[in-house]
């Protein structure tokens, strides 16, 4: 039925395509530079972060910075890729497989809960920070985080499929709702945890989305 | 049983003690600064808006502004409780009622999809938003969130208990995790629909919370 690795190579083939061209040494360089970018942004917003500032922060040179990012809008864009792919990327771990079990869900939202709890509520979700932060800042932006979000939504969606085709959820069960509903429950349950520092919010807030997920079981 | 006006009255006496020794116009002149601060904040972060920058956009003379407030910290402070008077007061409307019924509780998702549908899903969650943008700007910052929030499940809290109480809910219904899930759904689906732009997240986000809370309902 689903395959994991291809689906994986699927959804995190825009980084690859972006980074293709370049050495493992020059590859490191490009996410370093995306990583110092993700903090800066985080702090001082889009408006507030210069090509320079992370230039040095980065520890690299102008021609380094010119070479992997021509542009501010190029490098915003890259940043949002790059932290929509980590986060993809979380979801295919092997302990987790396809999101396509009752099991698979309840281990998937243990495993976001344990992130949230190993860092102490602190920073929430990488990527939900992100759109948070800059979904205003400009249409192409948004429209990039936008993005994101769908291929998150078509990770969800494909396993919930494969559960409805298989006969483990019942015909009126429809995968995008419950997708829509697990991915809100995910941000929103992060984002409570994250302000009030404790695990509690998420926790329910997961609860609440599986426990409809599971309303739609078949008897078999 | 619950009285609403009561309820309102010690909800939203924070920002009324703040007020109280201000006449009409000083609450108005108050107000204005505090929604053009809400403004630039959320644009231009906490690190990004001086005091300066607030007195200038919101019209106002530099003794007006220190008679409002004496620091940027005050006046983050203050920012972030008026926010969340608005929000809580949102939950007061009166085609709403308490939420202690699952009609309010239907209608209450209705209401905020609505707002968010009419402006066009732009700048979502107002409280939801500076609590994204703030919350890890300092320990302070993140403490006067996090009371905003939980003013919040407090009133939810407050409804749910009514309705166990009144025995619309089952005994093995838990008001905190329910008012933990449906503030949760709430921000999560508004933040989704804010950057996708439709209101589908947003509803099923809704739904989900809404499914299980029903689940809970007596027979009788």
């Amino acid at each position: 039925m689903s395959n994991p690795i291809r689906a994986t190579i699927e959804l995190v083939e825009d980084s690859r395509n972006q980074g293709r061209q370049l050495t493992a040494k020059g590859q490191a360089t490009r996410a370093r530079i995306l990583a110092v970018a993700a903090e800066l942004v985080l702090r001082n917003g889009v408006a507030g972060t210069q090509i320079e500032d992370v230039r040095k922060a980065a520890g690299v040179s102008g021609s380094q910075m010119t070479h992997y990012f021509q542009d501010k809008r190029t490098l915003i864009k890259d940043v949002i890729t790059w932290q929509a792919d980590a986060t993809v990327e979380t979801h295919h771990r092997p302990e987790l497989g396809e999101l396509d079990t009752f099991a698979a869900w309840r281990n998937w939202a243990e495993l976001i809960t344990q992130q949230q709890v190993g860092r102490g509520f602190q920073g929430g979700c990488d990527f939900g920070s992100l759109a948070g932060q800059l979904v205003e800042s400009s249409q192409e932006t948004r429209s990039d985080l936008a993005d994101g979000y769908e291929r998150l939504l078509r990770l969800f969606r494909r396993g919930l499929q494969a559960m409805r085709d298989r006969g483990d959820l019942r015909e009126d069960a429809d995968p995008d709702a419950l997708a829509h509903a697990l991915l809100a429950a995910m941000q929103g349950g992060i984002l409570l945890s994250q302000t009030l520092r404790r695990a509690a919010p998420l926790r329910d807030s997961f609860d609440a989305a599986l426990t409809q997920l599971e309303s739609f079981a078949t008897d078999h």
